[in-house]
């Protein structure tokens, strides 16, 4: 396994490898892997004959007040976990090679970037689509994987690679969990054992929302209610947003029918969680 | 020669050229081709295996009360040139080809976009730097070609293309003029009789600043002076701007000095023309 930090490097491996006529795969991540990552690895290990992972906390996704400093980084850890899983280049720029002196240019989804947590957090999305517009022209990969998790995410840049004319497949695949429910992230980390406790109340008012559909309750607005009760009753729990929106455009459905995306984001103590349930209904 | 309309079939034919080891040279285009387009095409033809051009007037371009209706079109008369100067393919998009339905993604280059040009065409940048970053991914070309013309343009699609690591040189080539000065535009095709006769105030005015450059005037504020008097005293121009700034980081410079932008935007009754000099000076 190589780590390679330099673009013009990565990028030239990258080439070569294309020309060899070998398929690539990249799973573009922030580092602190865990099981949901992992899960992505594995697909791209599957799929491709070089699977390229990025490890980068990119600072332009990040809002002045958020955690940005403390995010977890921890590289060695990362590189064997990595190793194990049989991926074959990691990619780990410093912030100066990926932003340096002098950089200006941003993509934006519009829209698409605008509610749920493009409304928590402004200027988030557009940094996702930037380093990942990035990493994508670097890498050049065959197929692109990322998480269920980050449903709104996965969304914006599918449309983006798709506006962009690139030449990608993107793979989105199942939300890792825990035991009790709780969606795999690398910000669990941050909560103290009582928040832990209190934090699969995302996973549980997801499934209340799924037992409500099952019988037949399909209006929006008591569903989201239901579950926001739910969170009200979870002390250590602050709500940030609930919503059911199209799975494709993400606008507010005010029924749950065709293709729509529970979505939620929720402050457990200090931590803000988010979680969702994909459905395809009658 | 080939003429394709589809985008599928324009990235699939690059690619098998791209696979064959052959160069590929692109000029972007709205059509209505000149002796500047032609320019560009020579030299790519000189430079690359396989000549692109596009031909695609962009509608993202174009504020609301611009001339995106009236602007020149004639494919006819566009192939013939093409085919001329040894054009191996034409890629001539549909809007609803290159914006379908639901499109939402736009590239933005920050700080570049917002004076000169930027000032007085709100979102042209935007959608300039759009329509190049998907021609480029759709066609990969090694080398693209953009005219002098549009200096404050190729500025800032060089920040894009570097930026956004896309491994591709961007070549920008000498303003083509008419006996008279007059810098070859499109747009030159709207005037009358009389604003044609008014037009070379814009390079009448830039030989000006020359003039005044070269008996050791630097001040940018008697230069500019000076140039707007010029074309206060022409009856058909109405200045848009005129500006001295630096060749790289378009930011406005006291002094005319290291490397410089002369840049104006001149109204000829209701034509609006651009002209520049760029400067390395002592």
């Amino acid at each position: 396994m190589r780590v390679i930090e330099k673009i013009s490097e990565a990028g030239a491996l990258a080439q070569r490898i294309r020309e060899a006529g070998k398929t690539i795969g990249l799973v573009p991540t922030m580092g602190d892997l865990h099981q949901g990552h992992l899960s992505l690895i594995r697909q791209a290990r599957k799929d491709c004959q070089q699977v390229f992972i990025s490890i980068f906390v990119n600072p332009t996704q990040f809002g002045p007040s958020e955690d940005y400093n403390s995010y977890p980084r921890d590289l060695q850890r990362d590189k064997r976990l990595a190793e194990k899983e049989g991926v074959d280049i990691i990619f780990a720029p410093s912030p100066g090679e990926m932003y340096p002196e002098g950089y200006r240019t941003f993509v934006e989804v519009e829209k698409l970037s605008e509610p749920l947590c493009g409304g928590s957090r402004p200027g988030h999305f557009r940094g996702v689509v930037t380093i990942v517009t990035k990493l994508f022209n670097i890498i050049r990969p065959h197929i692109a994987y990322f998480g269920q998790k980050d449903a709104q995410q996965a969304i914006i840049i599918k449309r983006m690679a798709h506006d962009l004319n690139m030449d990608i497949e993107i793979k989105v695949l199942p939300i890792v969990r825990e035991r009790d429910g709780l969606a795999l992230s690398s910000r669990n980390q941050y909560l103290n054992e009582a928040e832990r406790r209190a934090a699969p109340i995302l996973y549980k008012s997801l499934q209340e929302a799924k037992r409500m559909i099952e019988t037949e309750e399909r209006r929006s607005r008591n569903i989201i209610h239901r579950m926001e009760e739910m969170i009200k009753r979870e002390k250590l729990a602050k709500m940030d947003y609930v919503a059911i929106v199209d799975g494709e455009t993400l606008e507010e459905r005010e029924r749950a029918e065709g293709k729509v995306l529970f979505a939620l984001a929720v402050w457990i103590g200090r931590t803000r969680l988010i979680d969702n349930l994909a459905l395809e209904l009658d």
